[in-house]
C-alpha cells in the first residue's frame, strides 16, 4: 500500500509530503480494512500540513481527514458493513493512504450507484454549510442569508442547502469570473464585493432585513457583509481566505449592534451525540445520492502525484475542489 | 440664560459649537426650571459634534446629554422635587446650558452634600462600566476581567465597580504614565498594551481562565484582548478611541471560540423599564455619595469657554473628565 505522509510542516505545504510505501496491514479485532476510493484535499487540510490549523497532529502524520472507501476484509468480531461494500470513513483518520484500517463499527454504508468522489467530501464542507444555517440564528422560510467567497465549496453547498430549506441568498464573490459558477449552482443574487456592497445588497433584496451573515474571507470583506446586515445580525467567520484578520467597526459593533463569532466544525464534532452526527451524514449523504447536493471538481490525483494536488490545493483561484483517487479512476 | 449650541457638524467639534444668549424661559404645564451646576463632556459627546455618532440630533441641537441641577420653579400642576433641590436631570435635554426646562417627574432628587461635579457624570459612563460587568457574562465572585482604555473614565469605574462586587482586573493601558492612575483606582493589574500582552496577563494571574473582555480602543488591541481570553470567552467592544476598525483573527474567531459584539448603552436606555434605570441610577447616585466611585476630572470650565472646553475633550492623552460648571464654581 502506499500513503501520503509528512514528518514535519510547513510554509510550502505541498514540500513536506511524501508518498510512501508500506506493508498493507491485516485488520484486528473489531476492524475493517479499506480501499479508499477517493479523498479531498480541503483547506483544512493544507493549513494543517502549514502549522497554522487549530489542532495539529503529532508528527509523524498521514494527511487526509476524510474520504470514501470499499471494505476489503474484516478482522476478528467485526460487526459493520461486509467486503464489497462502499463505507464512509470515520472522520480524520488519514485517507490519502490506497488502504486504511478502521474500527468496523465506525463505517456508514453508503448506497451504490452514488458518486464516490461526491461521497468522498461529505463530512467535512456540507455539514460546515448545513450548520451555519441552522445553528446560528433562527431563520423563517423565505429569509435571506448573505455570503462572501460563494464560490467556495461551502459556499456552493450553502447555496444548494439554503435552496432546498426555502432560504435566499446573496453571495458576493473577489472576481466577476466566479459570479456564473455560482448563478448556475442557484445562488438568487451574485454580487461582486466592493465598497458600494451594502447599497447593492439592498438594492437586489429590496430593502430585507438579513439576520445571518457568513464570511470566509476576513480582512475589511468582513466589515462589508456587516455594513450588508439588519441591526442585531449575527456574522459568523469560517474561514480566512484573504490571509488578514477580520476587521469589523465599532460603528457596526456598538450602534448595529453586529455579532460576530466563528464557526468550526472540530467543536461541533466534539459535543455532537453520536446520532446526531448519524442523522446529520445520513441526510447529507441522500441529497448527494439524489444529485441535490454536490461540489465542483477541479482535478482529481493518483496518490503519486500528490504534492502537486496539495499545491493545486493550496493556490487561490480555484474553480472546484481537489481529490485523490488513491486506487486510480474510479469505475474503470 | 447661555447654552452651548450647534448648527452644523464637522470634523473639528469646538469649531461648531457657540455660546449664545436666551431669554430664560418659564416652566410650563408639569415642568420645572432647572439651574444647571454641571454637565460632563463625554466622548460621545464630541463624536456627536463631529458627526459620528450612531444617532444624532436635528439641527439646530443644544450640547449635552447629563448633568446635575438644582430646582429653581415648578409649572402648573409640576409634581417633582421642589426649588431648592438638587437633582439629576433626565438624559438627552441638552445640559451645557444655565437653564433647561424639563417634565418636573423626570427629575431623580439628589442627596444634598454630594459633590454635583461627581453625580453629573452618573447617567452615561457609570452605568456602561456597571452593564458591561453585569449584562454580557455570568461571573461568579473571585472572577478576572480584563479591559483595555482602563485609564478612561468608563475603565475606572468599571475597576471600582469590579471592586465592590468581588471581582479582579486585568487593566490594560497605552502608555506608561497612565498606570499608576489605574492602580491607585485599585485596578488588581496594569498593564502597558504589546505584542506579548496575551503571555503577560497568563503570568500575571496565574493563568487564570478569563472569560469577559472589554474593548474601547480597537484595531489590533481588539485581537490582543482575545489572545488574552479564555477559549469560548465574549469580548465586548464600546470604543474605538485608536480610530481603527476591530481586528480579531479567525483565529481566534473559529479556533478560540471567542465572540466579539458591541454594548451601547442607547440600545439598554431603550429596552429597559423606567423602574430598572431608577434602580440603576439610585444604585449609583448612592455609591457616588458615599464616595466609593468616583471619575478624576481634568479641568471645569465656564460656559463661556465651552469651545475650549470641548477641544480639551476631544484631544487624547487627558487624564480625567472635562466639566462644564454652567453657573460657575460650585458652592461658593
Amino acid at each position: 500500500m502506499k500513503r501520503v505522509e509528512y514528518r514535519r510542516r510547513g510554509p510550502v505545504p505541498q514540500d513536506v509530503v511524501e508518498v510512501v510505501e508500506r506493508e498493507t496491514p491485516a485488520p484486528g479485532q473489531g476492524e475493517a480494512l479499506v480501499e479508499v476510493l477517493a479523498a479531498p484535499i480541503n483547506p483544512s487540510d493544507v493549513l494543517t500540513l502549514a502549522g497554522d490549523y487549530g489542532t495539529l497532529p503529532p508528527l509523524p502524520a498521514v494527511g487526509g481527514n476524510e474520504g470514501v472507501g470499499r471494505v476489503v476484509a474484516l478482522g476478528a468480531d467485526a460487526h459493520g458493513p461486509g467486503p464489497g461494500q462502499m463505507v464512509l470513513l470515520p472522520v480524520g483518520i488519514g485517507t490519502w493512504s490506497t488502504h486504511v484500517v478502521a474500527p468496523a463499527k465506525a463505517l456508514m454504508a453508503l448506497p451504490e450507484g452514488a458518486d464516490p468522489v461526491q461521497l468522498s467530501m461529505l463530512t467535512v464542507n456540507p455539514p460546515t454549510a448545513r450548520l451555519l444555517l441552522t445553528d446560528t440564528v433562527e431563520l423563517p422560510p423565505g429569509s435571506w442569508v448573505l455570503q462572501n467567497a460563494a464560490n467556495s465549496a461551502v459556499g456552493g453547498y450553502l447555496v444548494q442547502l439554503a435552496k432546498a430549506r426555502g432560504l435566499r441568498t446573496v453571495n458576493v464573490v473577489r472576481r466577476e469570473s466566479a459570479a456564473e459558477v455560482v448563478e448556475e449552482q442557484g445562488g438568487d443574487v451574485v454580487l461582486v464585493d466592493g465598497d458600494d456592497l451594502a447599497a447593492r445588497v439592498e438594492s437586489a433584496t429590496g430593502g430585507a432585513a438579513i439576520t445571518l451573515g457568513i464570511d470566509a474571507v476576513g480582512g475589511m470583506a468582513t466589515e462589508r457583509l456587516a455594513q450588508s446586515l439588519a441591526s442585531g445580525a449575527t456574522l459568523v467567520n469560517y474561514g480566512a481566505m484573504g490571509g488578514e484578520a477580520c476587521a469589523i467597526s465599532p460603528a457596526s459593533l456598538i450602534f448595529r449592534g453586529i455579532t460576530l463569532r466563528g464557526f468550526w466544525l472540530s467543536w461541533w464534532y466534539k459535543q455532537a451525540e453520536p446520532q446526531v452526527r448519524a442523522a446529520l451524514f445520513a441526510e447529507l449523504a441522500g441529497l448527494i445520492a439524489q444529485g441535490q447536493l454536490s461540489a465542483r471538481v477541479q482535478t482529481a490525483y493518483a496518490i503519486d502525484d500528490a504534492a502537486q494536488a496539495v499545491a493545486a490545493a493550496a493556490s487561490g483561484g480555484r474553480d472546484g475542489k481537489v481529490v485523490l483517487l488513491p486506487n486510480g479512476a474510479i469505475g474503470g
